[in-house]
């Protein structure tokens, strides 16, 4: 009798890749790298189909929400990023933003952890300062706001009680997943005391060419009106005197050039 | 008499590119394009040589502030950008991180409004989040954490009235410029009532091949010693539940095997 022996297959690898904020340009040069090495992409909804090309050999899946339907559970996604490691292939985990700000990508590198598979993380500019720049928001300015705190406006993750006690207007607060939410946030805020001329802004889609903004205050952001062609784009909240440049770094960007603004 | 007529030199423009948080592999595809472009670069400390090489045809100068010796003043600066767009020339300023984070990219942008010189913004990897990041903490995780703050310790930011009434551990807190208040920090948040338990990080050159941390907790962060050929390095002091992770995340991640690390 012969016995053949196989040599067993090296073991792949998985790496969580951050996307940016939406324009393809954002991505970084070892992003770019990772995804032309890639054999498989799992990629999230907000991935700008340019990017996904970058991976010109891989087979790709989308494993993100869409609107209306459930997206596929974070525990079947963290055993195909573990199954395709162990079958030798370099997996990239290709998320939007940054894999390490409300991506979920500890829980990812933790499965990998405990599966023995290699893992590496690729930071990606996150869309919480990202967003409001390509608006014209800096979410720091000297003398106007000497740091930021960003939130999810998703009722689980308790934004209420960090902003409770924190003096308004002292330092920007952004806020993700908040566009639903935004009548609940303010008149939260306005029951703290926080000012109603507060500068408040909404930013959809931004750093995409469908990227729509309002500008305006604490007080009217309740009835600040979303366009219909626009409520499919994710959106974030940005609150602070920092709002109040927008104006001007606009002008000299020329960004209301590029965008589809309503202010 | 003839009189030459000269055609006005075109207008050029400033272009505000983030390096991201030091690895030259983390500046993004468009930060990359903006420095091959450019006639002229001023950059400050922190940028590795080899992303100042990729503006392979610009003049570069050296804006930063070095230990010991005063910057450049920021007018100055400002100046320089405006005086040279003016004279037709490409002119990238190459800023650590994210020019909107800390970064005074805002008041480059509104002196180049004031100046009508035209500008652009690229966002680039803020070291608020690749800092943790590189050193195995992911700054937001399920259950955990969800949202952070991001504030300097330098004494005017008023770092302490964000921080007084902020639920201990509710959201990570990252501080910039934290080396030398960590002391200070520490016992501020002691008295504040914080538990002395809280994982608590320094972070040093993060994303730097002399990257250095030290992992402990809230009690411990006084007393944590800088080795003295790491002084030199820029820091920031991570606080929070997420900071126990790293060991998992660089287990993981293989990062014990490519950093200087003290744990």
């Amino acid at each position: 009798m012969s016995s053949v022996s196989t040599s067993p297959r090296a073991m792949g690898r998985v790496i969580l890749v951050g996307a940016g904020p939406g324009d393809p340009e954002l991505l970084t040069l070892r992003g770019a790298r990772a995804l032309e090495e890639a054999d498989l992409v799992l990629y999230d909804a907000l991935v700008d189909p340019r990017t996904l090309q970058l991976a010109s050999r891989a087979q790709r899946f989308f494993v993100g929400k869409r609107a209306g339907r459930a997206s596929i559970a974070q525990t079947t996604i963290c055993a195909l990023l573990v199954r395709a490691a162990r079958r030798g292939r370099v997996v990239v985990r290709l998320k939007a933003g940054d894999p390490f700000v409300f991506g979920r990508g500890g829980e990812e590198v933790l499965a990998c952890d405990a599966a023995r598979v290699p893992v590496e993380v690729i930071a990606g500019v996150s869309s919480a300062v990202a967003g409001p720049q390509a608006m014209g928001i800096p979410v720091t300015h000297r003398g106007m706001s000497s740091g930021f705190v960003v939130l999810t406006a998703v009722p689980s993750d308790g934004w209420e009680k960090v902003l409770l006690h924190l003096p308004p207007g002292a330092i920007t607060v952004v806020m993700l997943m908040a566009i639903g939410a935004r009548a609940k946030i303010a008149s939260f805020l306005d029951a703290a005391g926080w000012p109603n001329t507060l500068p408040s802004a909404i930013v959809m889609g931004a750093s995409t060419p469908r990227a729509w903004s309002w500008i305006g205050t604490l007080g009217e952001l309740a009835g600040a009106e979303i366009p219909a062609d626009r409520a499919d784009l994710p959106g974030l909240v940005v609150l602070g005197p920092v709002v109040s440049l927008a104006d001007a770094v606009r002008r000299a960007t020329g960004v209301e050039l590029r965008i589809s603004s309503s202010t």
